[in-house]
């Protein structure tokens, strides 16, 4: 498995850089940090960069760099948010038929969930993520400083996943997440719950790195509604998954899949009374325009009109269910009334 | 590991048929054993196959008509040679981030040699096999009548890995590639001995799956200088491997790194008669431009100027040794006298 490792301050890299290329956001090209590595690929973050279409041109500038890069093995470090980590690590794992990667995520987003569990991927057909790898980074590195600099909306933007999360692992990171929120957010929170976070979602991949065994699958809890969001309105993926979430919660709640006892619990906790607070989720669901077109496309497809759908039984009892995509389609009209 | 099954006559695939792109050389897609499959896509075989900048277009292809095969899982046939093996296993091994592939061979180099072990790639920057993955597949199936389609001179083809085979793995193997050898080729002989060539190859992938730990490396013998033939003279892969494997064995004896007795079992031979003769070998180490580029993008490199070569200490005993590029040159430039 990948070493994780958090700094308080940014670390040395000495050794490391003379093995390596540095795929970075540009935005932390001249970051002095950055600066330090003499190998450096700069790129535009966001979707665009993942589109297949461009991959070529990306991968053949990188196939040059390798050439200056002094030692072996060389190796690929990705610096920047999940777009950055996603496009970075798919390089990694293809390049020369596969190089270590040290995944340094540099939003709160990735440093909570897309930099940890190697899946990597590319868009192609305008859908998202159809092709990729899931290939473990040698290292992930949280930098404190690094994520320190970050602007207090990609905090937001990282709530989504921070919620979806206390959710499947429940227990006292449940606890941990409801108690900062109902205080005035701030990096420094955010800071203390971190590895209980990136833990909740390491011990779910290691009982299914590679997907296989259905476990795996509960990472996707909101994400089934989160990506028709994203790719039909554009909406940020924490929000898009939040969405997603109450989405989720709703049709739980509609079929009578929670006890009294465990929708009070959720009720007790500043986390749950954002759960119903569902204007924008209503506003969203009426804006979705063709949602069938993202399902059928949806990676956890199983049959031709079924899709594995996370479903909640109450906090730490996410529950994967095969439905399909009509129902979804007839609860997404249900919950836009 | 993969399964591997060999067939005396075309297997039934009505389960299979469901799941299933079938990726084809457009040569063998009106077999009527590849006509029962009602999704297939067709593709011109050859290192063209294998440019990255073509495998967008490819994909998105590829991605509209996985929308047309019926039953989950979905799985990818590749059916053709090495390069659409290739080509079809980077595809299964990154659509929807990995499919399960089943490999079915239709060239005797193929079936001996590149459909097993998991190894796939494209070609970027003017190189070949600069990114891939190794990925085994879910079954390789040797099917007796498709490859008994094969003209006599694709046969010939077969023959340097073959011979390389049966030089790392020596033993029966050997002893049986040299009976045949010494008898007019047919398809029959060569059918006899093609169980043995793929246990060498797979007895090798299977203590290094990852070609992490040296082992695999071994495989790499005559590829070297192989690859440096087929870049630079654009010889076919079977013929280039040859070559590479004369100039391996010419250097360990110019090395001394075979003992009189070693060399005599080799004599004893028509393989090693067969490396004796070195007029090709000579006339195209005369005709190369550049090999230190090709050398330089070597994939076995693991330093600046460093690259692992397999040397022969004798029959079933090759030898891994990092020598400096500027040594393989010169190397070059003796053995072309």
């Amino acid at each position: 498995m990948t070493k994780l490792r958090f700094f308080r301050q940014y670390p040395a890299v000495d050794t490391l850089k003379k093995n390596s290329i540095v795929i970075v956001d540009e935005r932390l090209r001249r970051l002095p940090w950055v600066r330090q590595f003499p190998v450096v690929y700069s790129v535009k973050s966001g979707e665009g960069l993942k589109d297949l279409k461009k991959f070529p041109k990306h991968f053949e500038k990188i196939l040059k760099l390798s050439n200056n890069v002094s030692k072996r093995p060389l190796k690929i470090v990705a610096v920047g948010g999940g777009s950055v980590g996603d496009f970075a690590g798919f390089v990694a794992s293809v390049l020369k038929r596969g190089v270590p990667l040290i995944q340094v995520p540099s939003t709160w987003l990735a440093a909570m969930d897309s930099a940890h569990g190697g899946k990597n991927a590319l868009n192609a057909g305008g859908a998202k993520n159809q092709l990729g790898t899931i290939c473990m980074a040698e290292q992930t590195w949280i930098l404190q400083p690094l994520l320190d600099q970050q602007p207090a909306i990609r905090l937001e933007d990282a709530m989504g996943e921070a919620i979806k999360m206390a959710f499947l692992v429940g227990g006292p990171t449940w606890k941990k997440l409801s108690t900062i929120l109902s205080r005035p957010q701030s990096q420094q929170n955010i800071w203390s719950v971190l590895p209980d976070l990136v833990d909740g979602k390491l011990k779910i991949v290691k009982k299914d790195p590679l997907e296989k065994k259905g476990v795996r699958h509960l990472l996707n809890l909101g994400h089934t509604l989160g990506h028709v969001f994203e790719a039909e309105l554009g909406l940020p993926h924490g929000e898009a998954v939040f969405l997603g979430l109450q989405f989720s919660f709703h049709w739980s709640l509609q079929k009578w899949m929670m006890s009294d006892q465990e929708i009070q619990k959720i009720l007790d906790s500043p986390i749950g009374t954002s759960l119903f607070q569902t204007q924008k989720l209503k506003a969203s669901l009426r804006r979705l325009k063709n949602p069938a077109r993202v399902l059928l496309n949806d990676k956890k497809r199983i049959e031709n009109e079924k899709i594995r759908f996370i479903f909640i039984n109450g906090i730490g009892k996410p529950k994967i269910q095969s439905v399909p995509v009509q129902q979804i389609l007839s609860e997404i009209r249900r919950q836009s009334r």
